[in-house]
Formats: C-alpha cells, structure tokens, sequence
C-alpha cells in the first residue's frame, strides 16, 4: 500500500530532513538509509533528535540490493557520486530524485566547465530539472529528477514572474544571496567551525560558485533569451535559510501595484509560494522548517530597478522539502504531501 | 464536529507556538486570538510566519463573547491578567487551560509571597497542575489545568523516578538550569535585545527565581516529604530550549544500569519523555520544536552524586505543547494528538 | 597636559565605545558623561564591563556645566537631539565630534527630505564631513566634525579608489549592506530582540535609508558629477560588524591587478585601510573591535562588471573609533593615537 | 632590549591569542611562529585579521633554531606534544610558559590516570601552576610556568577565598561550568560546526573531563585538606567565555556582607580580579577579550548554601592573557603589562 522508500546519503543534513518528513508522510514507508561511515549504527545514534522514532540501521550503498527494497530512492550524496549510482536506480525501473548537481545541467560541456567530465551524459536527456512551479508537468512523467541546488530556487522563483513578463532587462540582473551554514553540509571542515562563522559574515566564490550556470539555464528558459547573471552567495551565522536580494533593471516604468498583479497571478495556484504584500518584506526566520518561498519586491523610483527579494529554507524548498514535493509528482499524489509544515518562529 | 477553540494573548511566543500546533490539530478549528495591543489586526501581520495560513484577526479580551465563539480556551497571559479572566470562562463552563502561574500553587499563602495578593483562590481547589506524566486522571476529569511553567517541568519531570524510587537524599537537590531567551517572552526590554545576549551568558534571578515554589510543590508530592531545593537559571544565546543540570546525593550505592531500570519502569508508557541511552546525553537541540522531553543521567562515583540532565523545548513540552497535551487529556481525546512533530535538526 | 574630554550621551553602544577607547588613549582624560535615564549612577552600573577602570557618575545634559570641565565633546545622541545642543558648545569654543547624522549633508534641503526640518542650518557650513582618508586636511582646521554613519563609511571607503580613477560607470552602482544589530542602538525595541534576530536575516527600509543621501553626497564628490545609487541594508544575526558588496559596471576592460594598482596607490599611506589580496576577501570577523576597513574585490568578467567588498566594525571604524580619529586630526596629534588594536579573532 | 618571544603552536586559537597580546606588549618582540601544517606561509594567510600587522613567517617546531631566536617560548601545543619539546628550551636555558596540561598535576601518577603514561615525569618538580593570585611569588623563580586550563582558573580563583577562610564544607562543592566553543580548539571536528552547537546547549564529559585532577590539586592546596569535587562542563552557543556556578555548603550561617568582606580582602591587590558588588552578578560578556575573572555570589539561606558565580575569558584569563601575566612575572616586569585591555561591549 505504501511506497517504500530509501535515502542514499541519509547522514548529511539534507539527509536527515528527508528523514524527518518521509516519517510523517502518509504514503511512504522508509525502508533503507544508506551511510557509508555508519554502517550498522542505528541512526538515532547519529542524530539523537529521531530517537523513539525510527529504528533503522545504517546500511552500506548497494544498488541491487536497494533496488530490492526500495520502490522509490532519494540521492543525497555528493556531485559525481550520485552520478555514478543512478543509472543503476534507473536500469531497475527505480524512480529517483538526485539532490546532487549531477544532473540539473542539460549541457554536458557546461557540467564539465564548472565542475569536471560527466560520466553518465546519456541520463541527462531524462532528467527533469525539479523545480515544481516551472516544470511540473514534466516532473509527473518522468523517473529521474534533478532537485535544485538551494541558491538557484531562492533566484529563479524570485525572477520568474518578472521574466515571463518581460518586466526587466534580462541583461541587468545581480543576485546577492545569503545563505545559512547548513548550506555547507555536515563536513568537518575549518571554515564552518562556529568559532569561525558566528560573529561574522562574508561573502565566498565570489563570481564562481557551481550554482550559477544552474541558475542561468533556468533564466535563460524563462526570458527566451541566453542570461547571464552577476552572481555572489555569502554566509550568513544561522543554521538554516537563504534569503537573496536580486537587482534588475525596469524594462519600461512600471508600479509596485502592477508587478504585484503580475507575480500574483504567476503564483496564484501555488501553495508554496508566498506573495509578501507592501513593506512586510520576507524574511528567513519566516520560513523556518516549512516548504514556503516567501517573495517580495520594491521598485527603487530613483534608479529605475526592481529589487526582489526572496527567503526560503535552504535544507527545506531547497532540498529536501522540495526533493519530497517532487516524488509527491513523480507518484501522482497531492503535491503538499507530507510537506504541510508551519514555519517555527521564534 | 471539531471543538471551537480561542487563544487568549495570542501574541506572545506561547501564543504564538499555540496557534501553530493547533491549526494542524485534527479535532479544532481555531475561532478567536486575543492581543490587545492588535486589535482589528490578522494574526499574519503580526507574525508573518503563519501568511497564507490563517486570516483570523486580532480581538479584545471580552470573555462574554469569546464564551459564545469557543468551547475551549487557551490563556496565554501574564499572571493575575490570568487570574481576573478565568473565574468568568469557568462560570460559562468553558474548559481552560491556563498557561500562566496563576493556578499552579495549591497555597495561596504561597502564591502571595512569591507572587502577589491572589485575586480568586477559591478557583485554587478546582485547578490540576497539568504535569500530565504525574496527574494524568485529575487532568481529564477538570475543566481547569494550570499548565506547568518552562524550568519546572524540565525538573520535575527528572527527578521523579529518582525520587518516587528513593534514589536520592530528597534535602542534597541542586538544579542548575539553562535556558534560551524565548522564555523572556516577546517583550521589548533592554535585558533581551540581541546585542545584549548574543556571546553572553549569565545568572539570574539566583535564589529567588518565582518557579522555585512550583517545583518544591511538586518534588514534594513526589517524595512524600517537604522538599527545598537549590535552583538557579540561567541565559543561554539562543532562542528555544531549556538544559537542566540536576545534583543530588545518592541514597545508596548504585549502578547506572539499575538507576536506567528504574527510570525505564517510570516512563515506559510515555510518549513524549525518552531515556537517553548510556553516554548520549541530552541536548536542546535534538528536541527543538517538539514536544520531547529527553533524560540522561550519569552516576559520580567518586563523589557519590546522581547527575540528571533533561532537555525540552521550552516553548512546546515547557509550554505551549504541554498545553495542547493537557486539552487533549481533558477532551477525552489521544494524548498526543497535533503533536507528532520530529524535532527539526539541525 | 591631557586634554578634558566628555561624551553626551554615554549609555548606548557608541557611547561606551567611546568610553572604551578614551579611559585607553594617551592624552586623554575622560572628565564628563552625560546620559538623561541614568543621572546620578555610576556609569559602571549601567555597564558592569568597565567595573573597576572608571568612576564616573553619569550628568545631566548641560551645556554650560559641560563647557566648563570639558575641552573636548563627543555627541553620541539620535539626529535632532545633536543640533539642539551643539551651537552652544560651538558659541563656548568646545571642538565637536558629532556622531549623529545632524551635520552630514550639507545641504538643509536634502537633510529636511530625508529626517526633518534642519533646526541650525547656519552651522551646516562649518561642519567637515568625518572621514579622515577623503577629507583629512579640512578636518585638522574645523571645530565641528559630523562624523559619517556607518553604512557609509564602508560604502565611501569601497568606491573611493574606483570613482577617482573613473574604473566604473557612476550610474551603475548598486550597494548591497548587511549589518549587525548594534546598529540599530540600545533601545528596547520588539525588531533587536534576540527571538527576533537569531537565525534570521532580512532587508529593511529597502529603497529608503536615510544614509543614502549620505553616501551620495560623498560618491558625488568622488566622481565629479550627479550620482544616485540603490542602496540596501540587512540585518545580520551578529552584534558587530558591516560588510558591503557593491556592485559597478566597469568602465573599461581593465584586469584585477589593475585595479589592485589603483586601489594601493589611493590608500598606501593610509593605517586604517587594509588591501586584501586576491581572493583573500574581507570578512566581519577580522576586523572585529579594530579601526581596520578591510576592502577587496573581483572582477565578474562574463558581465563586466567590478565587484567591490568591504568590511568594518560599525561601532568603531563605522562610528566611535573614526570619531577619536577625527578628534586626533582635529587636536593635531597622531592620526592612530588610542585606536592601535588588534582585531579580536576568534 | 626587547626580549625575543616565540610562540610555539601559533595557529590555534590560543597561539593567535597569543600573537594578539604579544605585538602590542611594550617589552616583547615576536621573532618566531611555529605551525607544521603553515611551515612557509605568512601568518596573515592564516589569520587575515593581523594583516598588515606582523609579517612572520610560519616555521617548522626546531627546538634548537627557536632556542637561537628566542629569549622566551611560549607553548600552545596539545598535550602529549608540549612535554616533549619542553625539556630541549630548559636544557638551552629558556624561560617556558606552557599552555598544555602536561605540567600542570604534580604527581606523575594523576597525570597517567587521567591523560597517559607522562614522558618527562622529571621535569614536574621545576614547574609552577601559574595562576598568579595563588602563586605569586614562585612563578616569578620558575623558568617553567604550567598556565592553569581555563575551567580550573574561573572555578579556583571563585573558590580560594571562601576555602582559605573556611567559609565551606571542602566536601560539598559541586561547579556547573559553560564554555564557549573556542574553548575546543580550531580544529576540524563535527562536533565544533556551526550547525551542531548554534541554537544547542548541553553537557559533556559529565563526571570523566581532564580538568578535574587540576581543580582538585588547587582546591586541595588551599582547604589544606584533600577534597573531590563534582565538576560539570556544558558547552554553550558562543565563542568565548566561561561562566563557572559553584555550590558549596555553608560552614556556619554567615552573611553576604561578610562574605563580600573575606573576598575583598582576598583579592584587595588584584588587578585582574573584580568582585561584583550585589546583585550584579558576573555575565561573561562583560569580560570579552580581557584578562578579568569576575566573581559574585549569593547565599542561598532557605538552604544553607553558598552561590559563587565567576566568569572569565576562556581565550584570555583562561588562557593566552595568563600567560603573558605569568611572563611579566618570570621576567620581572609589571604583571599587567600588554594585558590592559577593556572588555568589548556589546
């Protein structure tokens, strides 16, 4: 009756939040949570908070054997990795949603530019990049989708509207992001220390970072029109959230008033997408833990741009809630599934 | 069908937290907030969390038409406001769950000195003190639960087993407690203002903290002999989450394994206490945002001292959650109804 | 021998960094605190962390008494309160370093746009805009100082270098803020408390902060002609700390050790401004507690445009140490005088 | 004329602490860095925060080279690494102050105990437990000063008055300490990152943490009687600080006036002690980046027992600022110099 489900990569954080909602989803059943480092611990030994609640035990990453297991996988692995497990996913029939960057980028020469040669380019073609609000029908019919990265859901659902309807310059756009640390993963690494975050804030890879031909690929779709995009993440000291200020020139004079009817009518039948009214900007405490995009905009008069401003749960929207909307897709279930969680503040 | 309820003080952090557990609780519909500072506002503009969730608006406190509107309420305000309000709820025959200190000292003598001039100490013999691990029958049988406070469910709910046991010398407790600035409240003081929290840490209120008596009650009800117990809080830079650190003087030799046998018989049944396994101690963070209450402990042999430490979420299971527990128990319904949430990691 | 020095309004944050930086400065003696909430107390009461180093009891605002025991007065009150009292310490001969906006912009039409109406224009010509790398020598000659805000100095100081040197179209610029809370001041309001800030991050006053005629006011001065920029401030979860991205269309082809060439050659001789090479950007936490302006950049060559990042402690560079800066240039004493501390890292 | 200093270990977050004080100490030069994982980097590279302040370069642990150099050697090594080094400086005749725990325990015996097999057992004899309000006099003879850890320095210098006066039960004293997260050094754990301590509070090592030989070593010293006590580290949301509250057993009833009267005597001739008057009990933000221990106390009368609450900076009095004290003492300097500093507020 219920799906059964398993997570490849079930102890990075993005793991663990798909834990958290496949326990509380109605159809599903977790079956299997893959983890290398822990094979044979419970994972209520690698994160106490699931105590009481879950009992299963780590296991080491074998396709067949998850095959057997599992009706449905999530890949929540590192890039490359993913991309050398799925095709066995997909030679089984297995349905998966990858939430590594492996095959988000239709262009196999543009994976290989910013990150390194693509072993598995003929599974590009199948991939359906899973962003909901764009390309939902899509997602319904295939067996392999690509998650987006964090970033890129923050900029392109924030741009969206304002693309379809020409309202900016395509050629003028700066996103400025600013994510939580939990962005970083669950890796023991000097720079997300928190004697080395808290208290601090900075910008990184700047002009570089991996997200921005995702990010691109996407506009370019919307606008009809090949987009290049100013691009600079920052890290913020919070665990969780991204909130990105995204700059663009006005196509022509346009009011507050009249971007706000045309953002609501892009997003009108969207449960996850928040329209912010006026000067109740968004903010990412407001989104904590749920599976909301909060959106909103100021016209700058004296300089003709648009600012839009966008804030969302990076580990939620952008990963695992969104990975979990997917499946609810790619099943043919309701899309909000498992996934009606209010926001916790404070 | 599904029970009318209101929340009186909707506006504070507990208000706020109560608001959240119940619009996803599957019995209640929720049919009035109270916040007289917000009056003819929705809810969302005061907490843009809840946008698109909820559209109820902010009324006075009248109880005669709050009366009409509900079959349940929830008083979320400072004490003696509680105490002026509740007598009219229960002479309309609408069962309450009170979240401040107002009824939860079975003495008003007791009250005055750690409080003021109690206002309706007739009410006093008609409240149970809504800890529903230790009164769980008097709980479904009133129409009036005085919810515990934040430190003294942390505490008690610790030390029971310990102490019903006769593990420990009842006169050596010592409870150190540490808890995250929610507990404050949403109120704009100087004391609370992140500059002044953030990379800080203190003491306060040392021997004179107004939940000392509310513990005492009920370690004494526990250990069948007047108790008085050393407690100090403390603040913690963060924002939900009480730590309490618990000493006292083992009444005999004893092993670890015997002290878990003990404290595994006491909570056997319960949903919302997990023992801590061996060396994994509790921490706030593995119960943010649900309604857990989590118990290690560790025996110092050398010294011949029991160390308890529990943790909670001083919000829900020190507040709001109990809260919900409570009228669940009162309704006759599954105790632990709208509150299945999976602490949110990290 | 030492001169007398005094600071009205002493018990926010820029107050007792002020404090802080004068019981330490050479040739100094802190004779005078004013602070209207806490007459009559020690200052040490208000602020347990300069226990032990000075006694001073805190005074009533006035400005004759103050005139009298002090050569020297720093005014760290809100816009409006400053140029209610300033014209008598300037009628009285005391030298001025005012950290209010009262006496930035130069012109009283603008300052009447963007605050209110200007109640002492006819001082506004006195007044040397405070920051020391642009206006040094005007600075050693004046009595009045209007010390820069916070935002501005890390915007003015990023652009300085690119705007004399014509790097970057004027037009094009658009600056993206982010702060730590200190920066709203010690005022107990609901927006700085610590509930509300910790794992949050969000823009305000988007399109309307009042330092933005500030920071036009100087970039107009750099560049020569008329500019307008877009400006918008965050809210970082830290306490100290402003880091700004900013953002420009190049003027030209131009490489990134170019434009190291210009920018070295515009601060060499400065002690307060530190380069960062390559890809070493600023962040907050390295200047943290110091007077360092830590600025660095990158070109975005896909999009031609420079991307310029600075960073300072907007309690000292940002507001109280530039003010003892100022206050050595006016005095004719070294420029560094009491401001040689090492940023605290971690 | 300077003295030649080298710090060995300089790129942890005591070695950096270190550098910090050193460059503005008025007798010292810094001639050497070591840090085998940055031999050949400038230390700027590691620690961008002293840019453009010092311009060492990074070099490999060669006792015989740094004996060449170097007057004076301060080492911040783990244990295990520092006593085998050590005894190569004493051999050359260099002064040491050693920042590891290997010289800290007399007896060779404890050491093994509660660390590992000790290396140069013989070598104990000639050291001195550097906390200067306890021992003073020796460390000025020493060429090899143990510099106490930072738990046990904020838990003895509480404790000393109220030991030495006899005002406690030596049996009965129990210490609840919160550390800041530096306190677990830089380096790359999982149990360090941001996005496991930040919003999270707990204890660790309860009953087995390595400070508890040295804390009863110097509590024993002063009761003039063996004693054991019950020492609990928490690990707390921020970055420095530790806050230590003590529980003890009132010998006789005594007032808080009398206390407060054996404490100041005790600590009268203390620069770097400051005893809180009243209510104002310490918080560990007021002493931020100085080389205070604050202590206050209450007694808790309903029980019989005395509160002590002290707080320090574990980076500073709890470790680098002790150890410049304790070199201004072995060279025969003024205590306080390079240590002047003024706790940062906010």
């Amino acid at each position: 009756m219920k799906k059964r489900v398993g997570v490849v990569g079930a102890t990075g954080y993005t793991g663990l939040e798909l834990i958290r909602l496949l326990l509380r989803h109605p159809n599903v059943q977790l079956t299997a949570l893959t983890a290398e480092r822990y094979v044979g611990q419970p994972i209520w030994k690698v994160f106490p908070s699931v105590l009481k609640e879950i009992d299963i035990i780590c296991q080491p990453l074998e396709v067949e054997s998850l095959a057997k297991n599992c009706d449905f996988i999530f890949t929540a692995l590192p890039h490359k990795a993913a991309m050398e497990v799925i095709p066995g996913f997909w030679q089984r029939g297995i349905k998966v949603v990858d939430l590594s960057a492996d095959f988000r980028l239709r262009d196999p020469q543009v994976y290989e530019e910013w990150y390194e040669k693509h072993t598995a380019p003929e599974f590009l073609k199948y991939a359906v990049y899973g962003l909901p609000e764009l390309h939902r029908e899509e997602i319904k019919k295939t067996s392999l989708v690509a998650n987006p990265g964090c970033y890129p859901t923050s900029i392109i659902l924030a741009l969206a509207p304002a693309l379809r309807h020409k309202l900016v310059d395509p050629h003028s756009i700066i996103a400025d992001s600013k994510s939580g640390v939990s962005g970083a993963g669950r890796s023991a690494v000097l720079s997300s220390l928190f004697a080395e975050v808290s208290e601090n804030f900075k910008a990184y890879k700047v002009t570089e970072h991996r997200h921005t031909p995702e990010i691109e690929q996407e506009l370019t779709f919307l606008a009809g029109k090949k987009i290049s995009l100013t691009f600079t993440p920052h890290l913020v000291p919070m665990k969780r959230g991204i909130l990105s200020t995204i700059y663009a020139t006005l196509a022509q004079p346009i009011s507050e008033r009249e971007i706000y009817g045309a953002y609501e009518q892009f997003y009108r039948n969207e449960k996850f997408v928040r329209l912010r009214p006026g000067d109740l900007l968004p903010s990412t405490a407001d989104v904590w833990g749920s599976n909301y995009c909060d959106i909103g905009f100021k016209v700058d008069q004296r300089n003709n741009r648009l600012i839009i401003i966008s804030a969302i749960d990076n580990l939620v929207k952008g990963a695992s809630g969104q990975a979990v909307q997917n499946m609810n897709l790619m099943l043919g279930w309701e899309e909000s599934l498992g996934l009606e969680v209010i926001p916790l503040y404070p």
